[in-house]
C-alpha cells in the first residue's frame, strides 16, 4: 500500500506522536510505503483564502469552491496546496491521525480538508460518495480522546461515536469516495496507566498489520437516494446519520 | 441582550456577509448590544500551540488543556486569546455564523473553539453541559449550505442536520453550558434565485427579532447520566446523538 498519514499534534512527547511512530514502523515493516504530512511541523496554513490561488476566474468575488475548480484546471494552486494534492492522489490508504478536540479534528487539520480536498479532484459534479473523486482508496481515523469509553457509548455523555464522527467519516471521507475503515480510538489517554497506553499502541500496531483485509464501514451509495436526494422508500436507513422521520 | 457574533467568511460580497449585516442591524435596532469577532478580518490565528502561553506549568511537554487552566489562573494567555475570552464572558447570546464547509465550521472558527473555549473557563472539572462554565448564556448557529434542503432531511444524502451539527451543538455549545437555540440554516444559497436569498435574509431578521422568547433545543442534563457516564436506565434518549444500542 501507499499510505499517507496526515498528522496534527504539536507535541513530540504526546501519545499521538507515539501512535505516529508505531504506524510508520509497522506499515514500513510490512513493506508498505509511508508518507507523512505532519501539519504542525510543516507550519501548514489552515486558513482558506484568496491567497490560495495565483490566478482567479472571479477576481471580484471569492467563491472558493469555484476557484478551486478553476485552479485545478489551470494549475493555479499555491505550492503548499499543490503538494498536498499530489500526496493525496499518490496514496491508496489515508490515515487521519489527531487528538479529538471539540468532537472533531484540530483546526490545522480542518484547514487541510478546506484547502486540499478541492472541487474537481475530491468531489464535484457527479463525484460524491461512491462516485467521489477519491474512490478506490481507503481511509481511517486514528484518534485519542480525553473521554472515558462509556462516555462514547451510544447512550453515553458524548454520544454515539459514529454520530460524533459523522461529519468526518461520512461528510468528508465517504463523501469524497473513500472506503472508510472503522476508527481506531484510544480513550482517555491522559487518565490511564502507562501500561494501558502501551497496550493501546500494541493494539494499533496489530490493527495496522491486518488492515488490508478489513471490510469498510457501511455508508449509503448515491443510488440509494432518489431525485429528491432522500433515501428511496425501499431503502432501509443503515448509517448513523440517516433515519426515517 | 449582549450579543457576540463570531463570524468566519473571507468575502465581503458573500451571502454570509449579508447575513452578518442583517443580524447587526436587526439586533442593534431592537436595542441590543452587538460585538463581532470577524475572524478573517482580524487575521485570527486558529492553530493552538505552545506560543499561546507566556509562561508554562509543564515547559517540557505541552499538554494544552492543562496549560489553559494554568494560564487562566495566572493570566498567561496570548493577547488575542485573552481578548476573545473577555468577549465570550461579556455576552449572553453567542451567534456562530459561517458557511458550512465539510459538514462543519471553517478551520479559522474551529481554531477559535480550540484556543478560546479554555479549560477552567468554558469547561473543566465539574463544569460541563448544564454545569458548564458558560451556563446562563444562549447560543445559536447561523449558517449557509451548498446542499439542497432534501439532502439535509433526516433521510437525506447529507444526513439528519441534528446529527451533522452534533459536534457543534452538543459537543461544543451545550458541552460548555450554553442553552442552544435551533440553528438558522440557509440552504443551497449559491443555487437559488436572488429572491430566495432575499427571503432568507428577511427570515433571519424575523427570527432574530423573536429570538429572546425562544425555547432552547433539548440536550440531556448531566444528571441524566449515571456514574458510568451512560444514560440512566429510566432516561429515554431524546437527543440526536444518543440512543440505546
Amino acid at each position: 500500500m501507499k499510505v499517507l498519514i496526515v498528522y496534527a499534534q504539536p507535541e513530540p512527547k504526546s501519545f499521538n506522536a507515539a501512535m505516529l511512530r508505531v504506524a510508520r514502523e509497522t506499515l514500513e515493516g510490512a513493506g508498505h510505503e509511508v508518507r507523512v504530512s505532519d501539519l504542525y511541523a510543516m507550519g501548514f496554513n489552515p486558513v482558506a483564502s484568496a491567497a490560495d490561488f495565483s490566478g482567479r476566474r472571479f477576481p471580484d468575488h471569492l467563491q472558493y469552491d469555484r476557484e478551486q475548480k478553476h485552479a485545478r484546471a489551470n494549475d493555479l494552486f499555491s505550492p503548499d496546496i499543490a503538494a498536498e494534492i499530489e500526496k493525496l492522489l499518490w496514496c491508496d490508504f489515508l490515515i487521519l491521525q489527531f487528538p479529538l478536540w471539540w468532537f472533531s479534528v484540530p483546526a490545522i487539520m480542518k484547514g487541510w480538508f478546506d484547502r486540499v480536498l478541492v472541487n474537481g479532484v475530491a468531489y464535484g459534479a457527479g463525484m460524491r460518495y461512491d462516485t467521489g473523486g477519491l474512490r478506490g482508496r481507503r481511509a481511517m481515523i486514528a484518534t485519542s480522546t480525553a473521554a472515558y469509553p462509556g462516555m462514547c457509548a451510544p447512550d453515553g455523555l458524548v454520544g454515539d461515536l459514529d454520530v460524533v464522527l459523522w461529519p468526518l467519516q461520512n461528510g468528508t471521507l465517504a463523501y469524497t469516495g473513500f472506503d472508510v475503515l472503522a476508527p481506531f480510538v484510544a480513550h482517555s489517554v491522559n487518565y490511564v496507566e502507562p501500561e494501558r497506553r502501551t497496550q493501546y499502541l500494541a493494539d494499533y500496531a496489530a490493527r495496522l498489520r491486518r488492515v488490508e483485509g478489513e471490510e469498510p464501514m457501511f455508508f449509503h451509495r448515491l443510488a440509494d437516494f432518489g431525485p429528491d436526494w432522500r433515501l428511496k422508500p425501499e431503502i432501509e436507513p443503515r448509517a448513523a446519520g440517516q433515519r426515517r422521520r
